[in-house]
């Protein structure tokens, strides 16, 4: 949406009336609903929605309009958020080695695909340095390896403080994020595994999927929580194989699966089309 | 949905406060909406949606709640059209030789995945029958070929009216529908094309495909109008194929196309999960 | 291949000159070489290779052929197998309750796409008996419950060896060989598990899926060994699922990903498109 | 590869025993199969192959190899050629204005994924002279607009010459080549044309999916021929869409497929895996 708007992510007890008081309120003070994505889950009884609101026409302030949404919002006993549009999120972009992920965000970023503000890269080594700066984004370079690591997630912590990050993604970022961190940070850090969860979960996946002779590869795109590899799945992509592949095949067929699983996961994301609960994710693509 | 309800279609010009008030319709008499799928088409301007409604707690009769929302329709200038669940739609299903389309409508109709009532099967060659008559259902042999085209044609109307038929599959039925037919049945007939349409119209497409050294094949189910293979898609599948597929070996791989492509439109139709809008359609998949 | 042959499997430690021997020895009897399908495992040093030879101009007897290329066989150190062409293997399959995987089995042999002779079809329930014997094939009920497991698989093994049976093909089975009959009959026995493995091994992996939140489902076709869902996989089939699917919709998506996956799989193995080779298999797809 | 090896490719009428020959040439002076694809076209009668040799242990000296492999390939009426290897191919990419195609090869032959050597890139408007630049590739800016073009297309025919190009890539490039043109560079020139072909061939062609509502988007790589886009395919990928979509939607996901298509295109080229057939493409994947 490039005209004013805002949107609104929602989830609560399902009950009868709720899209009708919902859609009610916004057209009460003549907001105009572009979209109004829900879902019912039936075997929980919760009701999930994103509505995209232009506001261009609204008969009240933004602020106020946001404001009195919660005495409904608060009746049904929902979480919700408005998010204000047009935006663009505060990201800083975890690497350590490889560097495809990280170009990707870049080059998704720059043709305006992706509508976050690149804050910084950060990485526990130097390799990523050149495309980061070439692209005139900021690297930090931070020591994580033996007894550094502790010192290095709070030199990293303080980065994200600092900088103002509002989401953290992981491209390729070959740390395990310690608990407190991962619940710091809860619903806001996005991994791109590689691969098709929860099939080989831990190292060296590709390996893996050699010695099991799959005929499919793939990665999983997903929120990061204390949980190794657990986390609520946003994206997955796959691609097929043969028993011709080597390992160092499936990593480069499996790259393609990476860049495009992270990419939209990032996307759907920062749109706001994601919704977490649990162990999954609700997402609404677009 | 099992319990007793309601699905309603409808299409509109856009405008603000539409989904307020067919949501408040719906809540305005306690009907409890499971499912609200919206679609604006900002090219056009105009507004799509199906509703699910459970009808169990309804506080006035459903035959009531049906005409109260002419008032609603006329007002917001839609087409609309309610159906009553549970429903079972009543299908005829048109073949020439070949059964495998035939076969996957039968077999997943006697799952329970495809909620239609088939009437009869119509053939203007025999080798069908069997297939037809095992599973229990009616064959009629019309004679087609040559002069007898025009009468054959007449002969089916005059099965589909018998038969009180409300939706007609076309599953790789060798004949091209006359114009008036095409008109009678409007948005009830369902085919099957044996291409990734618009890719090779007409006879033939696994012969042209092969020529053409494409590197996947489809298949298009679609709505039909009487301009040939032009009517609005409804679903689409493909499959990657190599150099060494022969002619024959295209007609083996787009077999399980033509007949996944043909089974899902199938169930969007009966489903009321699509709405034709001129050239296209909205499918709200499932 | 529908003129007179032969399919020619092979593995053996890869040496040079290897396929020049091999189709030197086809050219020297004017044996004339179809489709000579080649792999040679960098990692393991291993050839591996499906030759397919029309026998029509043979200046030898078949016989003599196929014993003449011992010499050369032993020479390399092979594990050889010839087959005579045309050839319809003879096949049971196993089934519980659910027949859409024998249906498919039944349909595409009916078709002439599964070059196979179904001998018959055993089931430890009931459920699929009128499927098998309107499709003209003798169903075998065998008592599997509780105490009665052990005998049930005596049973079975008394009817595979009765029927002369070379290929077991597991079609929704639902009960775990015992490590006697995986050995006895190793590189026989094809089955279809219900998910993309290895994500998912065990019971319930529809459930299992949804409550992993997972965007892609699977069916995995694999031959069976003594080691759960481990065996060498065939074919792989996945179906992307969104958020609203319920466990339900996941089987009945994941039936089409089943069906397909077991197709091929067979397809591959009657076809001796497959070579085991420990844990993974070979697979020069047609 | 990356030990010193050749490359084969070859094609003729087929005959009994050419596998047999083909190998035993190369036995015959210990030159090391790697690899051998072929494949035998049964309709036209044609014998399609692609060897890798190593030739490190070979008896002869690689020239000699090569010359008198001309014995043999006169005999058989064969077109054949070997490339030594390691090799990168010079390579110049013309270009309009959208630069993610170009993007992705750059990014790609920086990985190592394409062995190609990017001579410059030619563009006929400035947008992608600084993604080039930065990649440190030169780039040409020429003027073809109106009456300009036919002045244009002689420079980068001096162009391409004077960098001893060897494969042309059109990344986008938004002018139609000259017939002349077509016919020197026969083989040699790969578009990708942002469309499902032989769908929407032309100008606009999302918004021909759009208007059209497929349920699909493609991209296809193919060779250039002077009949507009009916060059033979290289390989063509597929996204689905929806009603929701679009055209710029169409745009945006369409270029993944683009970018997916043309680097495979361009790769299979590169290590020698296409073999061009009249109107199609021989393809050995990797």
């Amino acid at each position: 949406m490039t005209r004013p708007g805002l949107i609104l992510k929602l989830q609560c007890p399902d009950q009868p009336g709720i899209v009708s008081k919902i859609s009610g309120y916004v057209a009460g003070y003549a907001g105009n609903l572009i979209e109004f994505a829900q879902f019912t889950d039936k075997l929980s009884g919760r009701f999930f929605a994103r509505l995209e609101i232009e506001t261009g026409g609204l008969e009240v302030e933004v602020e106020d309009f946001i404001e009195g949404f919660g005495t409904l919002g608060r009746a049904l006993r929902a979480e919700w958020h408005f998010r204000r549009l047009p935006y663009r999120m505060r990201t800083a972009v975890l690497v350590t080695r490889t560097d495809h992920c990280l170009h990707e965000v870049l080059w998704r970023t720059k043709l305006g695909e992706l509508p976050v503000e690149i804050t910084s890269v950060i990485g526990n080594r130097e390799d990523c340095r050149s495309v980061s700066e070439q692209a005139g984004i900021r690297f930090h370079s931070v020591e994580m390896d033996g007894a550094a690591r502790e010192a290095g997630f709070e030199t990293i912590r303080g980065i994200l403080h600092d900088e103002k990050v509002e989401l953290v993604v992981l491209a390729r970022f070959m740390q395990i994020l310690p608990d407190a961190f991962c619940r710091e940070f809860e619903g806001r850090v996005i991994n791109i595994h590689h691969s098709f969860l929860p099939a080989f979960i831990g190292a060296n996946p590709y390996k893996q999927a050699y010695e099991r002779g799959v005929k499919l590869i793939g990665a999983t795109c997903h929120y990061v929580t204390a949980d190794l590899d657990a986390g609520p799945i946003i994206e997955q992509q796959v691609e097929r194989v043969q028993h011709f592949h080597t390992p160092q095949d499936l990593v480069r067929l499996g790259r393609d699966c990476e860049r495009a699983a992270l990419a939209r996961g990032i996307r759907y994301h920062v749109h706001d089309r994601t919704i977490i609960d649990g162990h999954r994710a609700i997402v609404f693509p677009d």
